[in-house]
């Protein structure tokens, strides 16, 4: 399943104004001279470690079978906490064991995880506080080249699941409920909502901030200029947005808020209306 | 005309906090697994086709002939707006009909435009939110293989044309009128004065925000440190900047103020000075 | 020496908004079409060749020898000062002569240096205010082609050197005196004092701000959450930061602030406490 020339992803939490992002690549090429390294984004709040989580859940699978994911968020750096090698879905998983892939898990994504603890494969020189460059990219590159796991360490079963999001079952009242995951650039509210867990011909609205919102559209435009909307978003999970507008500005609305869906006809809802 | 590998350049409005750009990039490289992807920029004002459109008239040509632009900033997308593939002087355009391309058209840059209807070249899956991935970026790596753009959908023209700033004559008080186009990272004013519009033996002074600045420089250093210079840019405009300081905030300016070219003797000039 | 296919590295103050950075690695791609382009960074302050020479001399050891660096950060572009083409610890080295390359210098890893001199390098047309684009990046193109310097010019020696932080010996009262250098994404504040410059055995503590943080730590987990501590960077230099919290707001320091290293006991720190 290797990939001939190896392609890498990133998602870190290193933001684009230091050198760090550009080692760590450095340490890719010098395993693998040839490799296309795109960015998935370096812009995960530091630290966080469920935004790293629902960022790889939600971009992995546009890329090529045989990538090779590097997430490296990862506040417990040169602490006992294990690296992890990960393979699933024709896909190739690098991470800290700190819940990092353990929306992948959930969603039974991935067939085989392996603690990554041979020295060999490391950079000679290997600093407490950046493993991404001097460990997880090394072994990367040595993963990408023939896609064998078995060699960085043991079999680990259970990993360490920091659990995130626990999906939910609808309610007596007829309501799903869910959180804000993300506000992204141009102000559309990701939910934890994932479309496949109700009927959109059942959709009456969606509650949040105070506001009711729906029926669904298909995309933006179907809203006026301003309006605030829900759509099915390209990561197949419900939005919250406005027409060329800042829907979460419009609406005062944080990560973290709850998200009701309301299903069958709009008298069902509970709760707070506009 | 087709290079291999195939190079690839991006202008969006994603901005680089969410992983939209590398899920772009995915579906390219699923397409053209060999393909390198070059940034131009993807921090275009949400929903800003003209800035979309000045970046791609100024950038396209310093890219190997063969290469393939794909300028997605698109806020009707999923709606009934065409997307375009384009050809003309030895380059690949890939956009929304909204404008984007407008500038290359008034330039006379473009050879040929197709409207892109065949759905054999879109992703299997297409979010009515995420064209930019599901559809330019197979499209894109397809015409990258071959550079024959009859086979996406019908030739189309006119296309739908916004016209951006027209140029205007010199009128007859030899004074030549544009606008503030942008002001970049350094603080450097960029206007919408075509260098070849005058003769620069001729160029007396500009005028932008009651300040009358001249005769030209070759670059910046030929001004004193702090001091307000007027120099041909390197995309071929006018710039207004200053020595090693921030040329934008020491005028006051913004995008869409006037900027007048005064021709002849400084005693031509009309309006305000210092 | 020369790598295929070609690896370059780029260091500029362009920021990402504007096109630039994409323009010069178009211009790269004119010259080498298979290149592998990696930013180290593009967020130097407008101008700040010590910025510059501090990333250059931190970085460019993680990647493949024969990597091509360029250092864009050239506040005198178009004027009189020269370019400069350089090799040194099996990697090259294209920078503006204004101390971009001093560092290194400073840290004997340049062995050859060249002044840029030859047009038949350049770009056809060259824009005074862009030599990174117009003359550095076809020059590095050429250069990644077989590792010969002389042909773009003279030897050069010595070089204007810009001397940046030089280091100081131990004085009396058994303290190494340093600066601030950065503040990282993470707060994280990295300082002038290379860890080599003392014996870690007797670091007693690290007088910044009116603290005295220390003993030495070896990753960020060995102190309590939100606790300021002292470790030796990723780079080889001292570095005073916090577990998962931002240690240069909760000391309240900025770049230039003193950096006093007290070696032997604790007790033989002249200076505040906390």
């Amino acid at each position: 399943m290797a990939l001939h020339p190896a392609i890498f992803t990133l998602i870190t939490d290193f933001g684009l104004k230091d050198p760090y992002v550009g080692q760590l690549k450095g340490a890719l090429l010098r395993g693998c001279p040839a490799a296309t390294i795109i960015d998935l984004t370096h812009h995960i709040a530091p630290w966080d470690v469920v935004g790293a989580a629902v960022a790889i859940r939600t971009s992995y699978r546009f890329f090529p079978v045989g990538t090779v994911h590097l997430v490296v968020v990862d506040p417990g750096v040169g602490s006992e906490r294990a690296i992890l090698a990960a393979a699933g879905d024709g896909h190739y998983f690098i991470a800290p064991d700190n819940g990092c892939l353990s929306l992948l898990v959930a969603d039974h994504r991935i067939a085989s995880i392996h603690r990554v603890e041979e020295p060999i494969f490391f950079d000679a020189s290997v600093s407490p506080t950046f493993h991404g460059r001097d460990i997880m990219a090394p072994v990367a590159a040595a993963l990408a080249s023939d896609g064998h796991l078995e060699r960085f360490g043991p079999v680990v079963e259970p990993i360490t699941i920091r659990t995130v999001f626990p999906p939910k079952a609808i309610d007596a009242a007829g309501c799903l409920h869910g959180q804000v995951l993300g506000i992204d650039h141009f102000g559309n509210i990701r939910t934890s909502i994932r479309a496949d867990r109700f009927d959109p011909a059942a959709f009456a609205f969606v509650e949040i901030g105070g506001r009711r919102i729906g029926p669904l559209v298909r995309c933006y435009q179907e809203a006026e200029t301003g309006s605030l909307l829900a759509l099915i978003d390209s990561a197949g999970f419900l939005e919250i947005a406005a027409n060329r507008a800042n829907g979460a500005a419009l609406i005062g609305c944080a990560v973290g808020d709850p998200v009701i869906v309301h299903l069958g006809t709009g008298e069902t809802g509970a709760g707070g209306a506009e």
